[in-house]
């Protein structure tokens, strides 16, 4: 199979850095291609502008949305989006690798993002009316294939456990595994995290790749996060609110998960 | 009063670049000295690396935490950094106007958090021992400011409600608000929204203007939202969770808000 990973930190011989290479042998070991998109060894740009397009014309306003659609649509993309974008029509499945900073993605994946998820591709992706609402949450362009985030982070796991402060891990990455992912068709596997990567030494590096391996070992039958799917009748459209019989009284992100 | 407004935006002609312009008008008139970080036009630089001291060692490895925390200490940060702290200083209270791009918001404002926060500054700031963890959620650097987010998306309001497909905006607003804002001590306001952008016209974007114009004239005298404090008495240190008699039972984002 083929194994896209998406990584994002500035340091090599970081934990991080570590991490990823150790993926990439063990995927490699079992017979996968693989392909990184180092983002930082890459100088990924990570802001949306109007160089994403030959097509922008100087002086004229730049509507983000549109000028995606229109360069998707005739190939004017740079380069950079575009081989960003066949690397995902590539991958079978696709792991995302950053450290937690402010409980998000750093800013350049943030631009990964930002950019390579074009309007046609990742989002205005089918059709949009009073009876449907986009292939969307569990169907689009990159329907079939996995994902799967690795994360790290210096807090500790009970701060971001169900009535830890900063709030529960799986609410904090919902906006990216959700809406993120699901949402232009990924399969989410759950993620696999590191906890207090201050205090990591060679016992607990060595723990953390067992139980990374594992997980890379199982990536093709891990269960699936079972997020409702839009179109598969949970859904009001064009409301894109739960029926009142689907988890009835129930809100949150939670409620978006099919328990 | 002082307001700084930081905003990302692409296009200056833009609904967000109106609803901007509009901000600073009606704070002026108010009497308030108004400074406005405009991300975009100050081709702010999105991402952490090396070059964010000017004490890096070339070829030697990249500690972001300790760098960032030398770098303050020493006055060492580049010129950008250093000068964006300073106009936090100088606030009174912190506006962050953004469209929302993948339920977060744009890189290039992920990246003036991921840059301006620094170590010392923003978090690694006060005591952390096992029975006090820092001066944050509540406490820190920028206690005493008020911050409030204008968020801009093209999607209805009823696809971010309690049980819309988007998941609650409160709760995906969570991770900035709580944990960008709150974090380092801002008092955090209820978010300004505007929904389904595409749509807007001169009516609409009327009812936006007189809408915003009273949460704007009313910036000093809003109740910020009931986050609870870390070290108020709520939480077990140092594990950060919430002890069993707060809130009993309760998980998730909301039970950090005291209701």
């Amino acid at each position: 199979m083929n194994v896209l990973i998406v990584y994002a930190h500035p340091e090599p011989s970081s934990l991080n850095g570590a991490l990823k290479d150790f993926s990439v042998k063990r995927l490699e070991a079992a017979g996968h291609a693989v392909r990184v998109s180092d983002l930082y060894a890459m100088q990924w740009k990570a802001v949306v502008d109007p160089n994403d397009s030959s097509e922008h014309v100087p002086g004229t306003p730049f509507n983000v949305s549109a000028e995606s659609a229109r360069a998707l649509r005739n190939g004017t993309q740079s380069e950079d989006i575009a081989a960003e974008q066949e690397k995902l029509k590539w991958a079978d499945a696709v792991i995302f690798q950053f450290p937690l900073w402010w409980f998000s993605m750093p800013a350049i994946m943030k631009g990964w993002v930002d950019r390579v998820y074009a309007y046609g591709f990742a989002y205005g992706v089918g059709e949009h009316s009073d009876k449907r609402w986009g292939d969307r949450y569990g169907e689009g362009s990159l329907a079939g294939k996995r994902a799967m985030l690795i994360v790290t982070t210096g807090g500790w796991e009970p701060h971001y456990s169900a009535r830890g402060i900063n709030g529960p891990i799986d609410d904090l990455l919902f906006p990216i595994q959700h809406g993120m992912l699901f949402y232009p068709g990924f399969d989410v596997l759950p993620p696999f995290l590191v906890y207090r990567t201050g205090r990591m030494d060679e016992a607990k590096f060595s723990q953390a790749c067992d139980a990374l391996g594992r997980r890379l070992d199982e990536l093709w039958s891990t269960r699936p996060i079972p997020y409702r799917r839009q179109n598969a009748g949970d859904y009001d459209i064009p409301e894109c609110t739960l029926k009142d019989d689907v988890a009835p009284g129930a809100t949150g992100f939670g409620a978006h998960v099919a328990r």
